[in-house]
């Protein structure tokens, strides 16, 4: 277990990148009382962000328990590797892809002897605005932030990572690096391109189609008023299940223009009835009527790697993990982990664990 | 002229049709004093939409200057014709297609004979809800609501459909039949279809994907949640200009995804660009910083016909003429017709009425 990684946040936090997320990190950490230290090759932000009370400038001699890289997704392997490298320090980042990073700290001779200690994060917390002025320390309160340990993560970098979010006020979201690139390109990289294909047929249209836009088309076309140079690194960080899904969207595009062609009603409203389901599918906001929960224990071997293996098996079984309790007592050599899930999903995780050989209990 | 058509909307109005958009313009006609006559296959809606003060049953003595049906698309043309040929009244309807009820009307030996008193339109308001107990008298307020005259429209049916649109505080806008679904298809039906092709990735998601979801997600699919009969009826009525726009999208689709895969940045980065162009282009809501109006005058022969053929021919044009003021002095036999456009568009217009054989003025 290295040294910093104590599975409790103390500080001090290096913020390496103070644009919009960053310094919204920064700042919340800050108003808990949390010594800040911040970096960005942007001198301008790093002020910004100082100047707002999100921390200090980082100095060569400061030792962060914990790094948060904040940077643009097409420099994020770089910038962690040279996080891992350059510190003892627990690494976590905040980009809107994960597989990638995890293999270019992997594939780098150095930092891959330190991957224990880089745990990936996403917040699932933005704007329309960027930049440090548009920064807010509530900007991540009761929104999902998807945890993302490899399976060789040290439990306490895991924790430290965990911490953070609840420090923060967001909602912990456990998933494999591979299982969450699926579920941003489903859920936020796919609707973003597509809002932005639709978009692009208004581009140029006469006035007076324009001229009777309703809120219809403002709600789907939104999101596609964001940075195309940012959004362009985040889908060609993630071109495998982006590509999947859109081809996936072909096919039932095909479909769609064949119906509406041969004025197959039946076949056009299946496609629509298919829509309407998946709006259903979409959970409500946290502070929703809560679902029922449920508690499966899993005992855990005491060592290193094992809470990350049975967290990358818990996803695998594509059951969302709501909590994780982790029982500490230290005087037995396994300990007890317990996951807590909706209701409807206890008995499919049970038995997807033990297929695993995980040894589980009610 | 008719002699229902007065130019001024003085009543009885008859609603058929007691869902949201019916109900709710009964009651905008109602709350301005004008007396209404509902009528709806559905008898527990006309009693709920009477209950709720929108007017009271119709009788088969009553003689409404205007009918406004308010039905599905699939039973526009029938119920339009019906309506024409069973009394003297001027005709609208509120369908979200006007090409194909217009054909329908033309194509019926009788209902054709009395076309003249029919002026399609449209207004751009509703609702995810439906039925008459969502209905408001503000529904159509700073609305834009498309009038969309044929070429044997009478002048005076022309001017009581606008009437109606500013009595309930809409906003008129001019355009011809085919022109109005080629709109639509742009600014509605295909940004509606397109949400559900994203909405429909979601259906059957795993429960990890979607409890990533944030706000853009739910942006892009909040229509796709839409009625699928409703909707069906819609775009199998406006399949040709539909499809035109879904296999646009489907180049840029194809573009995109072979962009992705073979990671051709600056091509996505394209596509992006013009999604982001897209969004600038729809015009701010009314109520946004006003635009500079210049007006065009036009000379028009005060025979039935001409200012329908005037409006069609603005139209083609695609300025989006703003508003309309007809000069009403009886006593010469040509009459004065102010277009008033955005100032940009004005030489446009002037030039495009001249090309077609109008004399204009500044």
């Amino acid at each position: 277990m290295p040294e910093a990684g104590t599975g409790s946040l103390v500080g001090p936090v290096e913020v390496v990148g103070t644009g919009l997320v960053g310094t919204s990190v920064a700042l919340a950490c800050a108003r808990a009382g949390i010594e800040v230290l911040l970096s960005d090759h942007n001198d301008e932000h790093v002020r910004t962000a100082s100047g707002l009370g999100a921390g200090r400038v980082r100095r060569a001699d400061d030792r962060p328990q914990l790094v948060v890289v904040a940077v643009p997704p097409d420099v994020l392997g770089p910038v962690i590797t040279a996080a891992l490298t350059a510190s003892e320090a627990v690494v976590t980042d905040v980009g809107s892809i994960k597989a990638r990073p995890l293999a270019q700290v992997l594939e780098h001779p150095e930092a891959a002897a330190h991957a224990a200690r880089y745990v990936g994060s996403h917040p699932m917390a933005g704007s329309e605005h960027s930049g440090p002025l548009a920064a807010s320390p509530t900007l991540f309160e009761g929104r999902p932030w998807a945890i993302t340990p490899h399976r060789d993560a040290d439990v306490a970098a895991v924790e430290l990572v965990e911490d953070l979010v609840r420090l923060v006020g967001a909602v912990p979201a456990w998933l494999t690096p591979e299982e969450h690139d699926r579920a941003v390109a489903r859920i936020s990289h796919v609707p973003h391109l597509v809002s932005s294909l639709v978009a692009g047929r208004l581009a140029g249209a006469p006035d007076n189609h324009l001229s009777l836009s309703g809120q219809g088309v403002r709600d789907v076309t939104r999101v596609a008023a964001g940075d195309p140079r940012l959004y362009g690194q985040i889908v060609a960080g993630n071109a495998p299940a982006v590509g999947e899904l859109l081809r996936e969207l072909r096919r039932d595009l095909d479909a769609m223009i064949e119906a509406i062609a041969g004025d197959e009603r039946a076949a056009l409203e299946q496609l629509l009835e298919t829509g309407v389901a998946g709006t259903r599918a979409i959970p409500g906001k946290h502070g929703a009527p809560a679902t029922a929960m449920v508690s499966v224990f899993v005992t855990v071997p005491d060592h290193p790697g094992e809470l990350a293996r049975l967290l990358a098996d818990a996803v695998a079984s594509e059951v969302n993990v709501e909590d994780i309790r982790i029982d500490h007592d230290t005087s037995r050599p396994t300990g007890l982990v317990e996951l807590v899930v909706a209701e409807q999903s206890g008995e499919r995780l049970l038995v997807s664990l033990e297929s695993r050989g995980w040894v589980t209990h009610r």
